[in-house]
């Protein structure tokens, strides 16, 4: 694992096509009864991750396992979590726990252990972090991340109608997510690779493409973590918007989709897993072959 | 539990004569041998949570389990933290999970079902949160909390160094965490008790006690939840320079204390549970009392 997570993204990306990132979100109401009862027994989330993962596996390079969904069903939901984050790295895919921890001294230590340390922590390649508290906060994280060649996300500029409240809050000419970034982009050095991508990432909503534009220039060297895209209105065009063009077309990032390739229309009420597995395949074809062709040179 | 949460906490803090609450923050290298192997463990945290909070029910109203120290033990450690929530709350202590949530739309409900939520969720008192992602990312734990007679303690201006990089930049005049003081003070109401104060809580760093007046300005009616009292550096009456004087003393909130009071010198290597519990006994008291004195009417 000397490989840095930035060229591993990379190469993933390259190797698949396309920067989609596969959202691993346990919704109990909209997971078919073929997995079992979802709502009342967290085994069925885990058999659902494992079928996920098993057909996104050929299709993406990354996956992004939503912590808070898990959690709702308490110790057993988290203890599934994992399991679903072994899986995921066993099937050879990058995995970006989504977690938005945030916290100081020994609890942000805790903190990353418990999602980027080795077991009982999460094993995972990447974490999502909350910088609100300071960039103190982050200094385990990125420690860690470092020894083991893996990745911090910092929430930068999110892709909900409230990420203005306190994002936008103009600083002297520029809003807060665009301070934040100037003072993250220097710590990203120590998480570069060969690739002059760094593992230092940057949440960056879809939804704000022009935002995008502006974080790139911020950060010119983190690879971006896009969500928004798909069930959350965004395009693929506009997904891509901070990516920059290279002789492999454009790059600098993965877009997650969530709702869109894991609870297609229909798959709900399918009757068989063949017929689940059909309309997953399709609608992690659909989401790669557009990003795609958004990236293409 | 009809009683707003507020009501119960200033009764809480009226029946000990103290505003103390107590840090819950499993250090498995500072927990004596007497409880078995803490580092490898996690039934040896169940234990000592288990007898501090059984000395702690006497002398304080209030019980602040420290989530990330207990996720660094993974799935077990999860599970640890809600039995332990379990026992203070069986042992009538108020409870706030330190968790320092965020999130957007479903993931946020699930993190608001985990921690407020009945089991398998923690069924904690009060959550802390953290809104970075905007006012929205708030809406599922109000929604529990006001459902249910709970609190949400959104983190305002925090008590570490690299607090000032991102709460202080300067809006307009005012710092971020100004302008999201004022944002939040309205949404109080709902979470208001009959004793005035409300359940929509504000973390405040003990350790800026300037600041702390000037947030008591913005949010009249929160109460404060005031981090970094003792082992953090501030003194009782910088801790209480948020609260208001009452014919009862003055109030205004709950001050944390975690290492002094679960750590005291000597306890380390206590060699027998009468011991310990004499010195964590004193070292309750000795907190509670010095913070009763920075209160007196």
């Amino acid at each position: 694992m000397s490989v840095a997570f930035a060229d591993r993204l990379i190469e993933g990306v390259r190797r698949t096509g396309s920067p989609l990132c596969v959202g691993l979100d346990p919704f109990p109401e909209r997971m078919p009864t073929l997995f079992g009862d979802a709502a009342n027994d967290p085994a069925a989330v885990l058999k659902f991750s494992a079928a996920l993962i098993e057909i996104a596996a050929k299709h993406a390079a990354v996956i992004k396992p939503q912590l808070g969904l898990f959690e709702q069903f308490g110790e057993r939901g988290y203890a599934v979590a994992r399991l679903a984050c072994e899986q995921a790295r066993d099937a050879g895919m990058l995995v970006i726990l989504d977690a938005k921890r945030g916290d100081i001294g020994t609890t942000a230590e805790g903190y990353a252990r418990a999602t980027l340390g080795a077991r009982p922590g999460f094993d995972a390649d990447c974490v999502t972090v909350n910088a609100y508290m300071g960039l103190d906060t982050l200094a385990p994280f990125l420690a860690l991340a470092e020894r083991d060649a893996k990745a911090v996300a910092v929430l930068v500029r999110t892709s909900n109608p409230g990420a203005r409240d306190i994002q936008d809050l103009d600083v002297g000419g520029a809003p807060v997510w665009r301070r934040l970034a100037e003072m993250l982009s220097p710590m990203g050095e120590r998480l570069k690779g060969a690739s002059g991508w760094s593992g230092l990432m940057a949440v960056a909503g879809a939804t704000y493409p022009e935002e995008a534009r502006a974080l790139r220039e911020a950060m010119p060297d983190a690879l971006f973590l896009v969500p928004g895209y798909g069930a959350q209105g965004a395009s693929a065009s506009d997904a891509v918007a901070g990516f920059v063009t290279t002789r492999y077309g454009r790059e600098g990032g993965v877009v997650n989709s969530s709702r869109a390739v894991s609870y297609p229309a229909g798959a709900e009420t399918a009757k068989t897993m063949a017929e689940w597995r059909a309309l997953i395949t399709d609608a992690l074809i659909a989401a790669k072959n557009e990003l795609k062709a958004a990236c293409a040179p």
